[in-house]
């Protein structure tokens, strides 16, 4: 052990989060605000391992807290899945179930708005990416037929199917909705195993796994699910209960593919703790679009402001072209970033400092006042010029 | 979404952490048991993705809070290791060693003590294992000296050497602390890589992985840092960063085999908050080894109660065989459960429900009067004979 100064340990004393309490439009930050409940759950659950007190082996079968009740009962019930695994995340989902069917050398198709940890999941599995396009700017919008012509240039190119399909519904960026039951509807004709990226729909978004009929869906519980990170659930098809739970030879009630065990401590009890609500607020979606639209609608009466990706907009991340913005930046004594302080000056965050041209944002959870402020804020900065 | 009945959420509103306050000797439960100021920053830091406010794009790089000073200064000095990661836990810090370094069908040789997720890392990486045996009852003493021959073993077999060694330090059953070192020179003579499971170590105990020339460690930030699980930390030598930390070719700062980021969310921040207590608990190892030795010297005078493993002990973690109590179980009206209900009337957990026999405790951070209190319930149970 090195020697460590106190006042290099002095560092982590007290740490703040620096704008606690500031609006925050940064789309990974708005759907994983811990709920009252989660939150009257942490001291009592912080602690290390608290959640395995009363383990017998398998994480997920532990009955005080109910565990076993929450990932055998409810959350099939929530995402209508077969069987339901907590994870590390939607990334860590994403790894498993490509670890589990997909051959090294195989190839994954995704579409081009998916998010990057999609294709590291396949770099780090030793797959292949090709991608369905989008539509461009400024709809940039998934052609789903193109599963079809991509499944067929694999197939003349490799001599075999790819190994799995993926969609991000909604993307990260623009917050589009494809048609998921079409894409699930070539794939299942093609025989290759779809897998829908609902990081940004679970605990968002009413969505069934059933219902789309594909064979694998991702969420997050941090991004989506108001929990403490890190922590994903994966549903799956019955289909492909036995390559995925796998289970070891050696110590036969731990699954390989999960290492033995998920999400080890709080995350889980905030996953559970906010779970009722959770399941109230997607029941109330369509409030939450209709504020998207309200607030799109309001903004884009500003000169240069334009909200890019499908419209109406049917999520509550959306993707802005702000020129108003980049034409300020260009004389403004702070250049690009006065755009970043000219929010924070007003409570407002989650715009990374520099950005002017264009930025994604969210208005999940917020408040129709809260909307206003933001909507004020907005009009107040682009007077600047 | 399939309805979900009121009276099924309700499971899921103010959960409490039965017999929280009690005296908890389960192993995983005592180093992970939260400081004061990790406690204090729960509240602030457990949104989702709080600690992502401000970051660029790589988590380990986050300036505020601090997590690049803590990641890339402060815990390479703590391990002395050349470079640091924080994973998603020990078992996920060995999976991704394996899954950088060796081979599918390769072998990879442990020894027999080791904890159950070191074979399912390697049965997840389709790795085979051969062990280095222990000297069985009552010491359960690893052979240093054996790697060797397996090593011998292995090269012979299979025409090349093993693609890892791992040495468990200490194990989970026994807290055995074999000679890491001797380990590490026979390893490094075949030129066999060798991963240090410091996951009973980092966070409890002074270690080094420089001093001790192994090429990685693991360790476990839930288990024995104080934290919020799941977190764990890689140490790793620098000849190795190449292999362990290759960058994505599309995503060019982002690490492939971290997915991108490791632990998004609160067990970061508890694990920083709790650093300067860890680091100085560290310090005072002795003192915990002295008490795990007055503990299991008081026990031993009672008839029937022995430790098993290394003696006297080195580490907190001990196996204990009770055949006081089995015997005890046999005409008690409870049977073998008549030990846990025992214990817990006088405010003791962690010892599982039906075991009598022999099982495994920790005496970590308990203070002297509350070690008294362990040892008198130990002597009274063992009079209802």
């Amino acid at each position: 052990m090195i020697e460590i100064r106190d006042s290099e340990l002095d560092r982590f004393k007290g740490m703040r989060r620096e704008f606690l309490g500031y609006l925050n439009l940064n789309p990974i930050q708005r759907g994983g605000i811990l709920t009252l409940e989660a939150r009257e759950a942490l001291n009592e659950w912080a602690d290390g391992y608290s959640i395995c007190d009363f383990c017998d082996g398998v994480l997920e079968c532990i009955k005080n807290p109910p565990i076993d009740e929450f990932v055998h009962e409810i959350l099939p019930k929530f995402i209508e899945a077969d069987d339901v695994k907590l994870t590390n995340g939607a990334r860590e989902s994403k790894f498993m179930v490509m670890h589990a069917i997909c051959k090294a050398g195989s190839t994954v198709i995704v579409d081009s708005n998916a998010h990057y940890t999609s294709y590291i999941a396949a770099e780090r599995n030793r797959l292949d990416v090709i991608e369905v396009s989008n539509s461009g700017y400024p709809e940039f919008r998934i052609n789903e037929e193109e599963y079809a012509e991509r499944i067929e240039e694999v197939k003349k190119k490799t001599k075999e199917l790819p190994s799995l399909a993926i969609l991000t519904y909604p993307d990260g960026n623009y917050g589009n909705l494809p048609d998921a039951k079409k894409v699930a509807k070539i794939c299942s004709e093609y025989d290759v195993p779809l897998l829908i990226n609902a990081a940004y729909a679970i605990g968002r978004m009413p969505i069934s796994l059933n219902d789309i009929k594909a064979d694998f869906i991702v969420g997050s519980g941090h991004k989506s699910m108001a929990s403490s990170g890190p922590i994903g659930i994966l549903g799956v098809r019955k289909d492909w209960r036995d390559a995925i739970f796998e289970k070891s030879k050696r110590f036969k009630n731990k699954e390989i593919e999960m290492l033995g065990c998920g999400p080890r401590g709080l995350p889980v009890i905030t996953l559970m703790a906010s779970f009722p609500s959770v399941y109230k607020r997607v029941k109330n979606w369509d409030k939450e679009v209709k504020n998207a639209r309200f607030f799109i609608k309001e903004i884009e009466n500003i000169d240069g402001i334009k909200q890019l990706g499908v419209k109406p907009t049917l999520h509550d991340l959306n993707f802005l072209e702000t020129n108003v913005f980049y034409e300020i930046s260009k004389s403004h004594k702070r250049g690009r970033f006065f755009l970043y302080k000219e929010f924070k000056r007003r409570g407002i965050i989650g715009i990374k400092p520099g950005l002017t041209r264009n930025f994604k944002i969210s208005t999940y959870g917020f408040k129709k006042d809260e909307l206003k402020r933001i909507i004020d804020a907005f009009k107040d900065i682009s007077m600047l010029k």
